[in-house]
C-alpha cells in the first residue's frame, strides 16, 4: 500500500494512493487514522482498516493524484537520523580492516524537509549544495534495545531521501551538522510504501540518482555495510525509536563534490532519485538567494 | 522574570515564579500564553502581559513552588543545537592558530531531555556517562541571516543544561551524535530567565558544576571562544532560528572522561550546575538497567 501527507486549507492530510487516484481518508470514515503518525501508530489494525476503507471509498473521497500538493512523507518526524558511509562502492578497493565497526549517525531537522517536486534551495551563502540519494526507513513499531533478528517488525514503511548537504559547511569542522541542516535541502518523498511491497529491509533493490537525466548515481542497497536491521539495532541502543522516526541510510558513490572536476547543484538543476519497486522522487532546484 | 513549564493531569503548563511561589498563568487570564513557545513567539507584548498577570495574580491561581513537578524549560524544541570545544579554558597553553574558525555544532534531540530534579539515566549498555555544564539560549524572534550586532534582539532568554554525554558511544565513530542522544541524558531547567535580569549575552558570568558536592567544572561565561552573538549569526547561515529553538554554548574543562583517572557518573550521584544570577540545575543520576 502507497500513503501520502498532503496538504489542505484546513492542515496536513493522509491518503491512499491507488494508481493516479488519491483517496483522502478524512471523507472516508472519521476512525481512520488522520496522519501518517497515527497510521504508523495503529500497526497492523490501521494497515487493514485503511486498505478496505481506501478499496471501499466514495467517490467524493477520490480525487486525482496529479492534483494534490505533497508533503513531506512524514510532515515532523519526532527523529531523522541519518547515516554516513553506509556502502561499499569499490569493494575490492576497500581491506576489510579498514571497513567501519560500528554505523556514522548524524541528524536532520524537520526545518530541512521539503516534499516531492518542491525545490531544494540552494542557500544565499554557498554555491556547494549537493545531492545525495537514500533510502529511508520509517518506523512503525516502537522500541528500544531491538535485536537485530526483531529488527524489520519495527519497520513501518520505506521512502526516498535526497540529503541535500552543503559541502563546505559540512566539512568546516569535525561535525557535519551544519552542513546538512540547511533550510529546505532534505527531500523526503514521493510516499510511504508498506513493507509488505518490497524486499525484506527493502534490500537487494537498485537506488539510482539522476541530474538533469544524467546517471550520477547507482548501487543495489545490498552493497550497504551496515543493513536496516543493523541500524536499528545500533540506533536502539541508544534512543527508545517511535512510530514516525526516520531512518536515512546513507548513500553510495557518486556525489558531486568527490567528482572530478566537481559538480554541484544549480537552480534549474533536476534531480530524480529512484528506487527499483518503489518509483521516484523528484525535485527541482531552486535559488534561496532571493528569500 | 522567570518562568517555568510545569505538568498538571490535563498536559504541561505556563508558569511565573516569584520566590517561593508559582502563579500558574492558565489560572489568570485565558488570553495569556499557554506555553513556553507561545510566550517566546509573543515577544515584549507577551512579556508585559505576563508579568502585569503575574504582579496581579488572584490567590487561587499561587502554588507552593516546591510542589510542582517541572518540565524541561521548552518541553519540546524545535530544535536543540549544541556547541563543541567552545571555551579556552588553558588559553595560555592554546596557540593562536590552533583556535578554530568556526564553531562546532552538532544536535541534540527532544527525547534526551529531562528536568531539574529528574534522573539523568545511566545507559544498559555503557559505564561512561559523562557530565557537561553549560549555558543554554532559547530564541524568541524568529530569523535567518543574522547579524551578530542584531543576535541579541533574538534571544528570549537563558538556563542550564547539562549536556549528559556516554563517551564510548561518542567517540567511536567520527560523529558525536549517537552518544549525545541517549534516552534522558539531557537536563534542562530548572527556569527561563528572562534577558533583562543577566548581561548582554548573558557574558562575564561564572559556570560552576559539582557531583556530589564536589567542584569539577568552574570557568567565565566570558572564557567562550564564540560567544553568544556569534553562535546565533554563524547558525542562522544555515537555519531559520524560530521560537523555542535551543543553543546549548559548550562546556568548560574539567568534565570526567579527561580526568585522571577519568570520573564517570554512577547511579545515586547528583550533579548541580550553577551560573552566577541565575541559580541551580540539579539531577540525580538514575540507572536504566531497569528499564
Amino acid at each position: 500500500m502507497r500513503l501520502v501527507s498532503f496538504a489542505q486549507n484546513d492542515g496536513p492530510r493522509l491518503g491512499v494512493r491507488l494508481g493516479d487516484v488519491l483517496i483522502d481518508l478524512s471523507q472516508v470514515d472519521d476512525s481512520l487514522p488522520s496522519d501518517m503518525i497515527a497510521f504508523l501508530a495503529g500497526g497492523q489494525d490501521a494497515f487493514d482498516a485503511v486498505r478496505k476503507a481506501a478499496q471501499n471509498a466514495p467517490t467524493a473521497a477520490q480525487m486525482r493524484f496529479s492534483s494534490v500538493k505533497l508533503l513531506p512523507v512524514v510532515p515532523r518526524p519526532g527523529k531523522i537520523v541519518c547515516v554516513g558511509l553506509n556502502y561499499v562502492d569499490h569493494a575490492v578497493e576497500i581491506s576489510p580492516r579498514n571497513l567501519p565497526d560500528h554505523p556514522t549517525f548524524f541528524a536532520r531537522l524537520a526545518s530541512t524537509l521539503i516534499a516531492h517536486n518542491e525545490p531544494l534551495l540552494r542557500p544565499a551563502v554557498s554555491t556547494k549544495l549537493d545531492f545525495e540519494g537514500e533510502l529511508a526507513v520509517i518506523i512503525g513499531k516502537p522500541g528500544r534495545l531491538i535485536p537485530k533478528s526483531q529488527a524489520l517488525a519495527h519497520v513501518g514503511g520505506y521512502a526516498l531521501f535526497n540529503e541535500g548537504s552543503v559541502r563546505d559547511y559540512q566539512f568546516r569542522t569535525s561535525q557535519w551538522f551544519l552542513g546538512k541542516n540547511f533550510d529546505a535541502t532534505g527531500a523526503f518523498g514521493p510516499e510511504l510504501c508498506t513493507p509488505d511491497e518490497l524486499p525484506p529491509g527493502a534490500n537487494g533493490l537498485l537506488l539510482c540518482t539522476r541530474v538533469n537525466g544524467e546517471l550520477v548515481q547507482e548501487a543495489a542497497t545490498s552493497d550497504m555495510l551496515f543493513p536496516v536491521p543493523a541500524l536499528i539495532a545500533a540506533l536502539s541502543e541508544a534512543m527508545t525509536l517511535n512510530p514516525g522516526d526516520v531512518i536515512v541510510t546513507g548513500t553510495p558513490s557518486g556525489v558531486g563534490f568527490a567528482r572530478k572536476p566537481p559538480r554541484y547543484l544549480k537552480p534549474g538543476d533536476v534531480c530524480e532519485i529512484e528506487l527499483e519497486g518503489y518509483g521516484v522522487l523528484r525535485n527541482p532546484v531552486g535559488d534561496a538567494l532571493g528569500e
